[in-house]
């Protein structure tokens, strides 16, 4: 083998090779080999800074016939753009052969981070949400939003959305836009509890603090996807919402650590053993997914390396065969 | 602040950007900073692969005016000059902001791997040699053997140096390097146990899985530096030498694991309270160096983050002032 290069990827360009639909795909296998024992457990890694700080998310897979690394350091410093015109969340992925540690490409990690993260919605949608669920609502309508509808599209016949956000131009525009591009209709609202109790599907995933999604606004039968919280400020449930109902979480260990878990535990209001499975083995079979049409059921997604993992392996590869990127040798 | 690019830097630039002599200042400051507790505790993080490994070391330093970041992502493969014709490490650095988290630069890791190590080895030296040390016996004469012996010439006047490899071709090419270089004599040597005992310092920087610096070797005054040992089958040092002599270490947790200590700990010869002091400790004035000409004194050295950081920042602000490497916007 020769030393090839190590591709390197802008943001545009990991767009555009990162599909919804391949990642979903992608994202639900590896959930099934890690709940099968099948893959390494990955790694996470905090630094704290004065105003943000830094992860490091790191996992080696399979993948086809290859065996993949990728390490990604996120920094989020939540005043960013006040302060300096900077988005929130930044990052780079190093993505290398699993088999010789090579490098082999270096990208831009905020599609990736957006993409596999409304993957991970879509798969516990798939899961865990009625079959016939048609009304979603969205709560925050940035890109996380945007690609959570998105990955719900995939995975469920939606017929009616609602988008909340506090800012309610932001609403309005995503509602456009959304309803456009999905061919669904989505309407900006201003009233969650209504919005919320006409629902089968609401994803949280805002930067709130504070718990805004509070268990009265919940129907029977509804599946709830809180995508916000990753980090042990955040919060989006009311932990009363998760006390009694059906938790599936992505990795224990995080949630408990950062995800709305964190805060239920913390008061007291559950304890790690009624948590009622990760997705993995509910995917794996090894667990029951939804058991009724009237239980409510709530995936804490925090995000997980290997969801990195794979989105930056179809990246590559993808970028490989249709020449995408530019390539510099590094060890030179 | 505009967002002006993330700098890629390549193994040849890195190498003409970073001198060991900068080097040996900057870890020496680091080291004393995380003893005085005012830097954060770096992270590391590992995962196995089949045939090898990948770590990261990571950690957020103050450096003049401003904080930086930087996490460094390594791959160990053992056998990859034998399957692949690659290097046995080989990994990248991403150095950030550590203000707003912005990618500064992207460079390659070797050389700052091997540079910082022996950066390391010439702080130590300084600190635990016997101030009239004229004589040392370098062990493995690679890179790693090449920048020690550098590191040493800037702290110790040497009159005489000896060169040992099982390769004695090697260790040919390297006495004819060095001596021309350093203008010392440099001599290559096949009997160990001779050169050391007429030694005042030796630096071990093999692969050794198994320990060949023997107790009977060393003669008392002697400092030597265990640079080799970083992971857990790795071992150059007998630990009959360390059991009831003075030893310093770089981070008391990361040698238990993975240096030399380890393996005194594991065959019961040392406990962690034998250690004396970590190299910070000792500069900074917190714990005692070299207390007599006659005592051994034994630095076991893993290689810590912060000086990955505090290398990496040399590099990045040379790099800028000097106008080299080129600029990527991975943002776009």
């Amino acid at each position: 083998m020769k030393a090839q290069g190590t591709l390197l990827l802008k943001r545009r360009e990991v767009a555009t090779l990162l599909s919804i639909g391949e990642c979903i795909a992608a994202v639900e296998e590896v959930f099934k080999l890690q709940a099968e024992g099948k893959i390494s457990p990955p790694g996470i890694l905090g630094i704290h800074a004065r105003e943000g700080g830094f992860h490091i998310k790191a996992g080696l897979m399979g993948f086809g016939q290859r065996n993949y690394f990728a390490a990604k350091t996120n920094a989020n410093f939540p005043q960013n753009m006040k302060r300096f015109g900077l988005p929130l969340i930044q990052g780079i992925i190093v993505l290398c052969d699993g088999e010789n540690g090579y490098p082999l490409a270096l990208m831009d990690s905020m599609e990736i981070t957006i993409i596999r993260s409304g993957a991970a919605t879509g798969v516990a949608a798939k899961y865990l949400a009625r079959a016939e669920a048609k009304v979603a609502t969205i709560c925050g309508c940035g890109n996380q939003g945007r690609v959570s509808l998105q990955a719900l599209a995939q995975v469920r016949s939606l017929s009616r959305v609602y988008a909340f956000d506090l800012d309610e131009r932001q609403a309005e525009r995503f509602a456009d836009e959304l309803s456009d591009e999905l061919r669904i209709e989505v309407e900006a609202v201003n009233d969650l509890a209504k919005a919320v109790g006409e629902s089968d599907i609401c994803v949280t995933c805002t930067p709130s603090k504070q718990p805004f999604l509070k268990r009265e606004y919940v129907r029977p039968g509804t599946f709830i996807a809180a995508v916000g919280a990753d980090n042990e400020e955040k919060q989006e449930l009311d932990p009363a919402l998760m006390q009694g109902n059906k938790v599936v979480v992505d990795l224990i260990e995080q949630c408990a650590a950062i995800g709305d878990l964190h805060h239920a535990l913390e008061r007291g209001m559950m304890t790690r053993r009624d948590v009622h499975a990760e997705l993995g083995e509910v995917i794996a079979h090894r667990k029951p997914g939804r058991a009724s049409a009237e239980e409510i059921i709530i995936f804490d997604s925090t995000g997980t390396a290997l969801q990195d993992v794979a989105a930056a392996v179809i990246v590559y590869e993808r970028a490989v065969s249709t020449g995408s990127g530019v390539t510099m040798n590094f060890a030179e």
